[in-house]
């Protein structure tokens, strides 16, 4: 079920410039138990993103009413937010313009459930642009991401994008960490990538777990030399990393558990 | 007036990835006297964008037909092809999908007729990434050059864009050149960029010409002692620049003027 500007719909405006251009944010929010896991941090994003992008942004409590009309009874299922700029415009310039707003209910994806024990990484050929004025947030303009995560069929469960300059910096669809002698790493994501809600709470968390963290640039071979390894979204929640080339790692990890279940206390992940 | 796979219609399904993630790619074709201008490049680069994002491209003759439906009796308008992987998949995962196809007419953009005469080069601090997976086709991920030109307002007419090494690569909604000591210069486009289709008619004309041209990576220094520049699209044709910050050119120059009238007499640009 999708709503479109507050109005039940299954289409938008050829016009829209999340069409002719990726012009907008998305955001993509579990559903657990009628309740938005962690809604502050993806409104806080997508304030964020459509601030950077000089878009602006709905009313927070508008969003909230249209999300409560695609309620379900279903345990678990998924919310999608589209805010692009609006439709219309003279080219690539857009002056003024009433921002459209696509609320969509899914159901949630089906991933094989032995991946929560751990999966194998796969390494993308696909490098991610250095691209400050867009780093960090969740734009449209996604086909990075796209021919990355099509490079593979099913034989893995996520892939990692390096930059143009070897550094890792996430997943097609999440965001990584590594734990080496006790302490977490995780790529700076000031150059690319996107700052993932998850990603974001665990940051939060560390410090209360009493668990050191730095974020970096860290390459393939920091990587190949960690303890642990992990992705997370807001939907998978973590998954463990058992193998990335040949290096085999014990799953899961101290500190990977210590954090999926300080997640799961705080109610921030679906499971 | 918009066709969507034939039909006539001005919305598309919210789920197509076109809106989703950008995924797809674009052409923007002049018509003068119910002519489309430069067809066979147009239709060429659609192709090879088609083939490099792994999107199956519509036949030609289809399209054809179409573009054919939405002909009027106007000297000059504007035919814009939008071709998207299509609707849904899993994620940025797309499998096996049936691409949608927008054709939508409009109307001649109102450029002010002065800009034939010579224009003033904006510069633009937004940036354009690195991404030779990307680099030379029009896809639909266009954040960065919104980005750039709102940067400003109706001071300047285009504006030029940098990569993040400071070579120059091109205007906003253009390609550029530049002209020193007879010869002919264009920025090297493997990287990143659009390889526009008046570009690679200008190319083509130039050894007819007699004139030597080069690609390669060129600074703004370099600009800033050229003898001639000028920016082209396939809509606006040729923009002599009459000044790039203090440098001032004397418009319109010999070579821009001879390589005007030659894409004029082969009626490859509509004025």
């Amino acid at each position: 079920m999708i709503l479109v500007n507050g109005n039940q719909t299954d289409v938008i405006s050829v016009r829209d410039r999340g069409l002719q251009y990726g012009d907008g944010v998305f955001e993509t929010i579990a559903v657990k138990n009628g309740v938005l896991l962690l809604w502050d941090y993806h409104w806080q994003r997508l304030q964020s993103a459509c601030t950077r992008l000089h878009i602006v942004a709905p009313m927070e409590k508008i969003v909230l009413q249209e999300i409560d009309q695609l309620k379900t009874s279903s345990d678990l299922y998924v919310i999608k937010i589209i805010i692009t700029r609006g439709s219309g415009g003279r080219g690539y310039r857009y002056g003024e313009m009433s921002t459209n707003r696509v609320i969509m209910r899914s159901e949630w994806p089906e991933y094989n459930v032995e991946f929560n024990s751990g999966i194998t990484l796969f390494i993308c050929e696909t490098t991610i642009a250095h691209q400050p004025r867009l780093a960090g947030i969740k734009h449209l303009n996604r086909l990075e991401n796209i021919l990355a995560r099509n490079e593979w069929d099913d034989d893995y469960a996520e892939g990692l994008m390096l930059s143009n300059n070897g550094n890792v910096i996430e997943g097609t669809m999440s965001n990584v960490f590594f734990v080496k002698d006790g302490q977490l790493f995780t790529p700076d994501l000031s150059q690319c990538g996107v700052e993932g809600v998850v990603r974001k709470a665990i940051l939060q968390h560390a410090k209360g777990l009493g668990i050191t963290f730095h974020t970096g640039d860290f390459t393939l071979h920091d990587l190949l030399g960690a303890d642990e390894i992990f992705v997370s979204n807001s939907l998978l929640g973590i998954w463990p990393v058992k193998r990335l080339k040949s290096h085999e790692l014990n799953v899961p990890g101290k500190k990977t558990l210590e954090i999926r279940q300080t997640l799961l206390q705080h109610g921030q992940i679906a499971g």
